[in-house]
């Protein structure tokens, strides 16, 4: 073990240089002290460039994602956080358990060594709660002008669920479409945290783990879940949109059943967005066999995460494949792929 | 299968827009028709976040690397292809066979469409060629002035070769330390590809996935190659120093007997470099049994990555850790960790 103060690193004023990511001693004792200790476990230790793991009984799973989000902190999260919560439910709703995480950092220069470590002391807290550790990474360091802070991009390995089979192809007109919670908090925090925004709300990000969920869903009804996905960039919206194409099915939401907390709702009003639009972190949807949808709202609803856990539509045969949604009013209004963005660097 | 044009993509003057990134309609189609049809697999192909895979029969290794290389393209590569040589490889020498990679791709808002295709082009040239598919994927759009082009992290996991042991602590005095080619050609490539440098050189990048190579050596005799490394940041230099250090013992070269081309000799007296610091992303050093030393380097030679295969020196029971060399002329140097950096985003 090498304390910071003993690496050279000093933690008040210190900030990321070029030598950080040189391959030389600066290097080393950056990744000693700053990452093996924090994130600590067996695999680390390891020292090598690549982790030995453990053989595993099953099809495995696997899954990427780089984070970018700006600001690096927010209401409810930070980079580090949202790092493990990101990939580690992009392989739970794939239908597996999560097993190993890798994080591979791209830091640019003069970002504060202060800033780094709460960044890796939150990634070291997620990895833990999730009981998915990071057992290899990365560090390189790009010239000031060539980043922005901090971008973590992680990789998930996962063993497939036994029983539970999820594929578009599977899923049918008729099925349930169910949401584990409220939609769109993330996408408020992030909006929030933008000075630039003028946006006062005390909305903080959803970003959580989900695979405790999905494994309680799994363990009432496993074949019943047909399809699963975190509606994070585009929102519920994109993720249905996609839905549609792959399983060449339409979507009928209905409108009063989406749960949007009241604040969300404000917000993107005040801002002209939508909240079916805007990501969540610590969220599925699910399609489900209708026959299964009260059991698995019941395991959803009786887990910490599921509590607001909704039904809210169902799959259709409609051959233009689209997303549509009965509103308060008693209309229908189609909800279409975002075209352009909403909001950049969400996640 | 959507084609460049159809999905609205002008390679002739098109750009990295943010909508690229931004989870809509937008975005889904550059991946579909940038990416997926580029390196089309069966697993790309399930277009999920995550890639279902098989089960494997073994202990598993896992391995990441961020890419943010400077320039992009250089003599003998691009970052596309470095991209899978150095995940490949840092699975190979681990003493494992690479089975899956995953990509995530960082862009900076305005990257030209055209080197982005070119860059996935050369990426998917390179998975073919070393049979290791790209089986999943993400992108990011960053604001113009917050990356550099494009930066690729890619993650490989791969299956423990049946009878190899990689460990720094089976390394023993005596043991004998093997490189399998030239030393520094890519750092050489990559500083003849900044203009500011002003080096005219003709050496080209080394840039190459020795799993093969790793496999021929596990052949013959397994249990006999206690450790290896792909040098490349800090190159051979950085490679025993953290040897040293990791298996406790020190390292003695022979400076004649290291491999480097007249070529890299001439480029680094001229910038005032040293090859041994000098990294390469086709080349491994290896330490083995000293009895086995001849057969590997006899299997290393007969292999097309291998055919300047070398032993370099030997494993000493030195309790200062040092890495000593001696020089042509008789005498005997340290071969210090780099100090500081020799040459920024090299890889």
């Amino acid at each position: 073990m090498t304390s910071l103060a003993a690496a050279g690193l000093d933690l008040r004023r210190g900030r990321v240089e070029m030598a950080h990511g040189g391959g030389g001693r600066t290097m080393s004792r950056l990744i000693e002290a700053m990452f093996v200790d924090a994130l600590g476990n067996e695999y680390l230790r390891q020292r090598g460039d690549a982790a030995r793991l453990e053989a595993v009984d099953g099809r495995l799973v696997m899954s990427t994602d780089s984070h970018v989000v700006s600001p690096v902190f927010f209401p409810g999260g930070d980079i580090g956080s949202l790092a493990v919560h990101g990939t580690v439910n992009d392989v739970a709703v794939a239908g597996a358990r999560p097993l190993w995480l890798s994080a591979a950092f791209i830091l640019e220069e003069g970002f504060p060594l202060a800033d780094l470590r709460r960044v890796v002391a939150s990634m070291a807290e997620a990895a833990r709660a999730a009981g998915v550790p990071v057992v290899t990474g990365d560090t390189k360091v790009v010239e000031r002008g060539h980043g922005d802070g901090v971008f973590i991009t992680t990789t998930g390995v996962g063993v497939a669920l036994a029983g539970v089979e999820i594929a578009a192809a599977r899923v049918r007109p008729g099925d349930s479409v169910l949401v584990s919670g409220t939609m769109g908090d993330h996408g408020v925090a992030i909006m929030s945290a933008r000075a630039e925004l003028g946006l006062e709300t005390e909305v903080v990000s959803d970003t959580a783990a989900v695979h405790g969920l999905v494994a309680a869903m799994a363990a009432v009804a496993p074949g019943a879940i047909r399809w699963m996905r975190d509606p994070t960039r585009g929102g519920l919206a994109a993720a249905l949109n996609e839905l549609a194409r792959d399983a060449e099915v339409g979507v009928a939401l209905d409108e009063p059943s989406v749960p949007v907390r009241p604040q969300v709702e404000a917000a993107c009003e005040l801002l002209g967005l939508d909240p079916l639009y805007m990501a969540c972190e610590g969220r599925l949807v699910a399609v489900c066999a209708p026959d299964a949808a009260d059991d698995l709202l019941a395991a959803m609803r009786s887990h910490p995460l599921g509590a607001a856990a909704a039904r809210i539509g169902e799959v259709t045969g409609d051959a233009l494949r689209l997303v549509t949604m009965r509103t308060g009013f008693g209309g229908t209004r189609v909800v279409d792929w975002l075209s352009g963005e909403q909001l950049p660097r969400i996640c």
